[in-house]
């Protein structure tokens, strides 16, 4: 018999719940073990008073503790009191699944080496696209590769919002109030369209392939709040979308780690990736390119991954936990290859900017001032050996008095 | 230690000899083990006169089995001698990873059993999609679903002759002599074009999926040799491209399995997978739509998951192997729910073909005359209740004297 503890039961651990249940028949069939939630621990026991599962409720952390508990199931979220009762957990020697990305981006090092100290482990599987099976498929399938690159779009509340402004031409505010309304976005969005849930995700998700620490902190990270519907028109010319991209590339001496908006082919495999989807495209030097796509969040497929960590639990009850590297990455959020970027500089002054541009940029694609049907801007689109160069004329023509404000958006049409 | 011993030394077999080589150092720092390579069967020693492994080679089996050996490699392909060699290596309880979709598909369920009888196992990722991580991840990551149908491109060679058909106006013969040219088919090309190929591979994905025997001799197969530069016109006309897919669906008694040339949404994912790529779609009733795509053949991305198969051995030795379902799947060809079809009838009657379309089908969309260009054809989409209706129509209409041919492909465009 198998006793699973649940901390929370809002809509993931709802979906765990009905996961175990529907599962319970198969585990007894196939693995000869009975799955039992045996407690779950809520933050008002009022709310709950109608559940199927009331007798299982309990408001106190110490019932969890003291029932005979063989994996405990994280689903509240956020680091307080997660991380805590998470270290509980694991010095008590129990196995830990968790959904929880804020929690494995900012102390995953630390819980991971705290589960093998302890002999136990801990699973994370749905902290990353949903229920993709994607770290799993990094640290088991690909093992004999060496993983070079990671383009990924790991947001599905911004990839639903640029999906709406791309084809139903809704602005950006819009576009967030349906995602609201449906259930896409939070009432507060901020850690969604400011990138940070992102670029959480693409340091647990680089920290695994490249075997180094990708602290989230130290990769360039801008959202989606800047995007406004010109911004598709103008892609639309190059044929492009624009995504929320979780980009890191290893060199030899640092990683690449950005969370930004990119302009990437409308016809290429992330730019057809739609509404609340995820996708991660990682290149191996044995494989080749992968991609994996799937519902990033909601009930249903984040339990699924949940409950695929329960499962691979039983089965490899002996097994060490697999740890972070000891090593931390040093990150350089600016692209040092070469490349296209697009960028619109406001200003009163079109000529002295477009003058600027073939001074600075062996090749850059001014829009006409038709196109842009905005007289008070340069749009073009360059081609530089790296991004430090454009930013350093960004810095420099925005230092002029005729320019107002400058935004550049790297993109990948290749 | 950990001895390998490797059947075969073509191009999958040198792939993975490669990435042992490559993978040695980390092995060793993470989990504590030395991979060694120990022995390698090849049919012809001169052939290999000048290898690097030289001294490892050897022509004669009983080499093989009297070394010390932990895991068994077998990289010949076919069935002949690999099934003894797979069930001797079995037998003296060795663990076998095997990226042989032939034996799988004919002796998977025996091989299976035996494997788990002994108590070792038997892996074979690489047998389905190449590099890509579907086989586990739809046996552990997606455990907790019940899974409810997949559609897949598992043929790199016919998914690179119809992008080449599509993309370059290549007729289909040219479109294969350039597949021979590049390596992406060979000689004979006939289990890959007739689709026996796919078939095979949808029955193991099929099996593992729906945890029952779905042979792959039950399944309905047609190939692509039938397919010409007309019909992707006339699918150009839905924004359609043409793909052998590989579709299985459960229903409650049966499930029904098919691989055939099927009209897709040129921008649907399926319809974007291009030239060597596989990619299979699995619909969980947990997880929702999960897609995976990656190159589904080739010395490397092949290895990569023959790699990943010995590291799972390594990791996890004392496990059961799974086995394959007890019960046998009664198999449906036939598409048992309303469908559009598309159809070409030549015949040197149009008026009269014309006319029993609309009686009977509720929708038709008959083409012009113009359209198709060729006097002697009525090419129209027509909506039916179920694949039976259009099959008895072919029927009827095909014992027409007028009627020379009936052509039929699937349209999946929603």
């Amino acid at each position: 018999m198998i006793n699973i503890a649940m901390l929370g039961y809002g809509v993931v651990g709802s979906g765990v719940a009905e996961l175990i249940l529907r599962n319970k028949d198969k585990f007894k069939t196939e693995l000869n073990e009975e799955l039992v939630l045996s407690k779950i621990l809520v933050r008002n026991l009022e709310r709950h008073a109608n559940n199927k599962n009331r007798e299982l409720l309990t408001e106190n952390i110490e019932d969890i503790f003291k029932e005979k508990v063989d994996i405990v199931v994280e689903a509240m979220g956020g680091l307080d009191p997660s991380y805590e009762y998470v270290k509980r957990a694991l010095n008590m020697k129990k196995h830990v699944v968790t959904a929880n990305k804020d929690l494995i981006a900012e102390y995953g090092y630390e819980l991971l080496r705290l589960a093998r100290e302890n002999g136990v482990t801990i699973h994370f599987e749905a902290s990353v696209g949903g229920g993709i099976p994607i770290l799993k498929s990094i640290n088991e399938c690909l093992v004999g590769n060496q993983i070079k690159s990671i383009k990924s779009i790991l947001n599905g509340t911004t990839n639903f919002i640029l999906s709406k402004m791309n084809h139903n031409g809704m602005s950006y505010e819009n576009a967030l109030e349906l995602a609201q309304k449906l259930g896409f976005a939070e009432a507060n969005p901020e850690s969604d369209v400011k990138g940070y849930d992102a670029a959480r995700k693409l340091s647990i998700l680089s920290t695994i392939a490249y075997n180094i620490r990708v602290s989230w902190k130290d990769i360039n990270i801008e959202g989606i709040t800047e995007i406004d519907s010109d911004d598709f028109r103008y892609a639309k010319l190059k044929k492009c979308n624009i995504k929320l991209l979780g980009i890191s590339k290893v060199f030899n001496d640092h990683v690449y780690a950005s969370v930004m908006p990119v302009m990437v082919k409308e016809d290429s495999v992330l730019g057809k990736i739609e509404d609340e989807y995820n996708a991660i495209l990682v290149e191996g030097d044995a494989v080749g390119d992968v991609m994996f796509s799937g519902k990033g969040a909601g009930m249903f497929p984040t339990a699924s991954a949940v409950f695929g960590d329960i499962a691979d639990i039983i089965e490899h009850k002996n097994e060490k936990s697999i740890v972070f590297g000891k090593e931390k990455a040093k990150i350089n959020g600016s692209w040092g290859l070469k490349g296209k970027w697009f960028m619109r500089i406001k200003t009163d002054n079109r000529m002295n900017v477009i003058e600027s541009l073939p001074v600075n940029f062996k090749k850059c694609y001014i829009l006409s001032n038709d196109f842009s049907g905005n007289k008070n801007e340069v749009a073009a689109f360059v081609i530089s050996d790296n991004e430090n160069a454009v930013n350093n004329y960004i810095e420099k023509i925005g230092d002029k008095k005729c320019v107002k404000s400058v935004k550049k958006i790297l993109v990948l049409d290749k």
